[in-house]
């Protein structure tokens, strides 16, 4: 077993897991003050974007895959693996998410596009490096493309 | 405290910790025939690129930063907090890269470009879904282009 501790929690406008719509939603992560201060989160704001990665402490450990599934159970979709997929349901729960970087102020970080519901706990935060970009010709099958088509889409 | 437990794990032709030249390294990652099967790959060689998540167990507990310092200890950049900065030396050891997907023999997945070492645990790999990347503006401080001149580069 691997034994990880919080390094701040999630504070967003989003109570309730929800596949999509998530631009439509306010939120910052408030570091840990026991074991970090405010240097801790100095230059971040000197980058555009950093990358979040947390613990979806919610979802239920019946409702995680591990072999293959239809992605959102839908059959108009192929099935999958669970490594093919980005669903919340998976083995260690850990989510990772690229934001815009708002502002600095203390110990909170205030962002811009973060999928983590509120009060969810934040494993890491690493400022985003163009370098470690995906390199080369990108692809990706059509299914998830239009898995996403709503998902950062303010309206409902 | 939140437990975790490896999906599987790399084998690399790095062996040793080292910052740079990570394109001079063949890696794939076997997953955990316990826990999964080959099905739990299917469909992660129609996406080009995964990220994958892993815990670098090999990082000294003493040396581990949690409020600023100089990046790879230079004077000649700006003294900068730990979630500015993606050294390994960082609380929760996790690191994420974005690598090319290269082939899924059974329960092994072949990847370029993936900068961990040998028998890195693995906790999570996702496909790199273009939905996902930093929208909007990029920016970063020029000390970090300086600091990943050499990191992807072959030659040493």
């Amino acid at each position: 077993m691997i034994e990880l501790k919080k390094i701040g929690i999630v504070k967003s406008t989003r109570k309730e897991i929800r596949d999509d719509n998530w631009d439509s939603e306010k939120s910052y992560i408030e570091i840990d003050s026991d074991q970090f201060d405010s240097t801790s989160l100095e230059g971040v704001s000197d980058f555009s974007h950093v990358e979040v990665i947390f613990y979806m402490d919610k979802v239920k450990v019946e409702k995680i895959i591990t072999k293959s599934r239809y992605p959102r159970n839908n059959k108009d979709w192929p099935k999958v693996g669970i490594f093919a997929q980005r669903t919340k349901n998976r083995p260690n729960k850990i989510g990772v998410c690229i934001c815009r970087v708002l502002k600095v102020e203390g110990c909170k970080l205030f962002l811009e596009g973060l999928d983590a519901i509120d009060e969810t706990p934040v494993l890491d935060i690493k400022p985003w490096v163009k370098e470690f970009s995906p390199r080369g010709i990108q692809k990706q099958p059509l299914w998830i493309s239009e898995l996403m088509k709503n998902y950062w889409r303010t309206s409902e």
